[in-house]
């Protein structure tokens, strides 16, 4: 039923140099469509220190054995052995969809190794593609929980069994293989397994989908890696198959919940599951690159802007209700059910990261910082060994202590968990955080983009020929000055193009003449012929500023956000003067604010707490007349960082004095 | 496995006079507590037109045939034949927990057949007992869908089950049978029924619980109807053993779902599942009053104040969240979101009248004015033969059609429907409204209560000898004056007792000489020897009036309410001025508003609308500026009577201008 490819052998042991020195990974990266734009590839861009570099560092030192441990433990990886060994039968541990856990940590494993070429993480690599392996079946079919002795059939519940999500994510991994190190066991395996979705999905085979979109942007990734333009066909089959009725009901969720209910051309918003709702657009827009086909790039372009505009919370987060993780209505955006879930934010990068390289367009971009620094970056604790789920922007009720060695529950608790019922985030964040520097800059001839600000190395490849070696300096998002000192340059008139932020009103460039001037939202670019030792600096303005929600966003009428660059801050009860509740707390928007670090001071108001023994709902005859107040001075931190120092009450929307 | 009980025949063939003038059923009533304050019973008061005579009316005309016909024609009746003919196995239609459905048809049937003596709803009640009997096993058990052949084994998942829960419904609506006409086919399958719990869950026997409570307050009242301690017992152990982790984890769903995390008597605050939450403090109140058990009646009262203050919509409806159908945490009251079960609102009048006998407090009687008003009264069409499951107070988007023909999804819609997949409410709808009456009127000693205002004629025992007859006039709720005409009384001085609702600051009471003083809120009563011919007039103030939301509700900051006597209003896009979109309307709290029959007009602003095209989550740099406006009057009705002129957009809380 299985077979190894002798290839393991070598991969697994060899010990690679650093990614930088190599030219095969060179310019290995998670996306690369057709199109002018580009994104840096893991021997182009190095992080230095600085806010995303130590998650990436805590990510590789902490995260991925983290996350090991966990699946070994309760048995997931396992599941793999006993396919292998014919064991299958009786009771198997993990959700139908546990596989797709483990090839996550494949791909982070092997974009970490990319990354560092560390030999520890290559070894822990190999062993996990040995027993995915051993596991396949002899006609490329892989799945743990169908399709085996004791289990169900293959495919015969697509709507819920999640099979090609899991082969999704088999190809993804095996992407960021064949793009590291070139074809290796994991990728023949990956081959193997795109071969037998494309005999059974195929165009006049069986016209099925799966509940939980993935599979199309594996098939069409790992289209373009191998060149393969049947997985890209396959990958149009699907998203043209979508929104057709195809899928059988489900219980009490609607044909919106896994996007079955309108095709993706047609759309004009996301709806429905978040996660699934997103990985079908990142799919999508591949297929729409790859067969240049622009009416389904602009009705992705056109969901992506509805969706951003009227379901997105501030933090970048998507995903109102709790019910089917999904989209609510437009302006449905309480901050207290706030789902955000931690896996659609990482999905709503990959499908902006997609438009980005296909537009050029800064609000891709500006999307992608908010949603990091405020999704991606609040779910991991500090030592990367917990995480959240969802990401609520109020807690009401200051959680419950985890329990630290049992799954927990995923979206209720307002603390960090190691490990939940349903763990798709850890895995999530660890390859995401593995290539985080990756999204950081893009190459378009000869213009090179920071897309992302971040202490770093750069030294990319030109498309006209050369090399641009910056290196940048930054404390960013503590500081707002982004120094890019070039250090090598082509002997031509080049372009350095710099993000200035939407909120960044007022910030300044100066180029490497020393003149300084204005830089409006959007890029702010330097075109000259670079020398070694040109600076330019960025000034953008982080001080905390107020944000202030739509009038159409009824759940936080009447209250006020506080920002501090790119970062989202909140109130928590941890930081109030003893005796005084969240929720009596008023922001007085008259006061200024002050910079704290990287939060924020600001003045409040106190009031006297409200009483109950009406023995009635919490309504009035007249309006609220709450008293004076005490003054009292409020220290906002960023919400990325909430629920570090133990369980609290929180909220990012401040009521106004 | 299955018996007759030779009294069948006799009870489905014959006709009952009228219950008020049979002495059997002229105090039948749902809840006979210990205690001083009784309810009135079937041959006491009769309703004459109004607004719950009209709905009483309808429930008769066209609810009843409704809910049977959908039952048979979806084989949910169909299922207790196959139990009796050995046919089970295979396919069953319907939920596990769908014999209480047909229960909670029988139990409605019941009490209309006890109201009215209507030979033909006693013929659908017998024909549909038959059908019950002969599906009880030999040893008392009764189920469809355990326990037979091809079925999964008795109470072998407790969790989720429902078979305790069926039969607390089993024997409520024996409860009706045996108090309006005695000992019937269904008073003997239920006793059988609870004597079989009892030896299954007695003590000493399987310390098991129903994931769903309701078999406790089944218990209580037929122990109460049968003078049977030993149901009341058992009823009593279930309240008992409930909270302390006895029932098994379901997946994704915490302890607290189906109150299993702390017990009764310690608890401070309702959670978890609504109407399991309330079903159980139904159960725990009859308990607590029959056993003297003051303890367990002042924690029921506890989690009331608590509940009602922090965790109830201004209908008075209760559940916040979609996901597990349960309260939120206290002040998270969203109007988009709420769920507002329609059996919670059925849930809650039963706790609340339990409590009003308990303790004979004017708190218990305004809320479930309330709840009857804008929970009860919501969920049927004008038509009785669709019905809202959820009752939030705020659509986003106007629903979509309902399919007439199909069950619908129960919580999402904005449009009544005739029947849903899960459709527990229309019956509960049913039984509610067939004994609306019983809840108006309340006798202590010589003190007779008008607990609800509505036309009608009351002829009431008192406990101390003799009788009062009154007649009462008003078109309450549409007009505020109620008058009460004394028709019969005994010639010593006896208390007539009217409630004053929370809400009617400025009511004034005219005695028998005509003597007109204020009357605040409370009870107003007249203390004498009435004559016949003798009047009493409570004139309430029902013009529309401002009603603010706590400042600890967050999701309504900045906006009002708009109420009209007991009515909770709402504005609809249906009444708005074409072009106008209900998100841009704002209400101009200084105007005056203007009564307009049973709604409300106002002063509105039509702001002009917001914007998309930004690209970000819908937060600004700046406070909204929305411009001028334009002057609109807006017009608002009663939200029980909303979705009747087609779909629409809705809001009960509109912002300020």
């Amino acid at each position: 039923m299985t077979q190894h490819v002798t290839l393991t052998g070598a991969a697994a042991s060899s010990t690679l140099p650093d990614a930088g020195t190599r030219a095969h990974a060179r310019l290995a990266r998670p996306v690369v469509p057709a199109g002018t734009h580009r994104g840096a590839g893991l021997g182009e861009v190095r992080l230095t220190g600085g806010f995303w570099g130590r998650l990436q560092e805590t990510n590789a030192a902490a995260t991925l054995d983290h996350c090991l441990a966990w699946m070994e433990r309760l048995g997931w990886v396992e599941n793999f052995d006993r396919v292998a060994q014919g064991t299958t039968g009786g009771h198997r541990p993990g959700w139908q969809f546990s596989d797709s856990e483990v090839y996550k940590l494949v791909e982070a494993l092997a974009w970490e190794h990319g990354r560092t070429g560390d030999a520890r993480v290559e070894a822990m690599l190999g062993g996990l593609v040995d027993r995915i392996a051993a596991a396949q079946d002899a006609d490329g079919y892989l799945n743990t929980c169908y399709g085996h002795a004791g289990q169900p059939g293959r495919y015969t519940d697509l709507e819920r069994g999640h099979e090609l999500y899991c082969t999704g994510h088999l190809l993804q991994a095996a992407v960021a293989r064949v793009r590291t190190v070139g074809e290796d066991l994991l990728v023949a395996v990956a081959r193997r397994a795109a071969d037998e979705v494309c005999r059974e999905f195929g165009a006049g085979a069986r016209e099925g989908l799966c509940g939980h979109p993935e599979i199309e942007v594996g098939l069409a990734e790992l289209g373009r890696a191998l060149d393969e333009p049947r997985y890209t066909e396959q990958a149009r089959l699907f998203v043209e198959r979508r929104g057709r009725g195809t899928l059988g009901p489900i219980p009490l969720l609607s044909p919106a919940y896994f996007q079955d209910d309108v095709p993706v051309r047609e759309a004009d918003v996301w709806r429905g599951h978040a996660v699934r709702a997103l990985y079908l657009a990142a799919g999508a827009a591949d297929v729409a690159v790859d067969t240049g086909d622009d009416e389904l790039l602009a009705a992705v372009e056109r969901q992506w802007s509805r969706s951003v505009e009227r379901r997105t919370f501030l933090t970048g987060g998507m995903g109102s209700r709790h019910q089917d993780e999904g989209f609510g209505d437009d302006f449905e955006l309480s901050p207290d059910r706030a789902y955000c879930e931690t896996c659609a934010g990482v999905a709503s990068v990959m499908v902006s990261w997609r438009l980005y390289l296909a537009t050029g367009e800064v609000r891709y971009a500006d999307l992608m910082e908010r949603t990091f620094y405020n999704v991606v970056a609040t779910s991991p604790r500090t030592d990367g060994r917990a995480f959240f789920y969802a990401n609520p922007l109020q807690q009401r009720v200051a959680g419950a202590d985890v329990r630290p060695d049992a799954e927990n529950p995923r979206a209720e608790g307002g603390v960090r968990a190691p490990w939940f019922d349903v763990s798709c985030c850890p895995t999530n964040v660890a390859r995401t955080l593995a290539t985080w520097h990756l999204y950081a800059v893009s190459v378009d001839g000869d213009t090179v983009t920071l897309v992302q600000h971040a202490a770093g190395d750069v030294r990319v490849v030109l498309d006209d020929g050369g090399e641009l070696a910056l290196t940048v300096r930054t404390g960013y998002p503590r500081t707002g000055d982004v120094a890019v000192e070039v250090t090598g340059a082509p002997d031509r008139p080049v372009t350095l193009r710099m993000r200035v932020p939407h909120w960044a009103d007022g910030a300044r460039l100066t180029d490497p003449d020393g003149t300084a001037g204005p830089a409006a939202p959007g890029w702010a670019e330097v075109t000259r012929t670079f020398a070694a030792g040109d600076e330019v600096v960025l000034r953008l303005p982080v001080a905390p500023r107020l944000t202030w929600p739509d009038p159409r966003v009824d759940a936080v009428r009447g209250t006020v956000a506080v920002e501090r660059g790119p970062l989202v801050l909140c109130l928590e009860s941890v930081d109030l003067p003893a005796g005084v509740e969240l929720e009596d707390v008023r922001l007085d928007v008259a006061a200024p604010l002050a910079d704290d670090d990287d939060g924020a001071r600001a003045r409040g108001l106190a009031l006297p707490p409200t009483g109950d023994g009406t023995g009635r709902p919490p309504f009035a005859a007249g309006p609220p007349n709450p008293g004076a107040g005490e003054p009292v001075e409020l220290r906002l931190v960023p919400y990325q960082r909430w629920a570090e120092r133990g369980p609290s009450t929180m909220r990012v929307f401040v009521p106004t004095a």
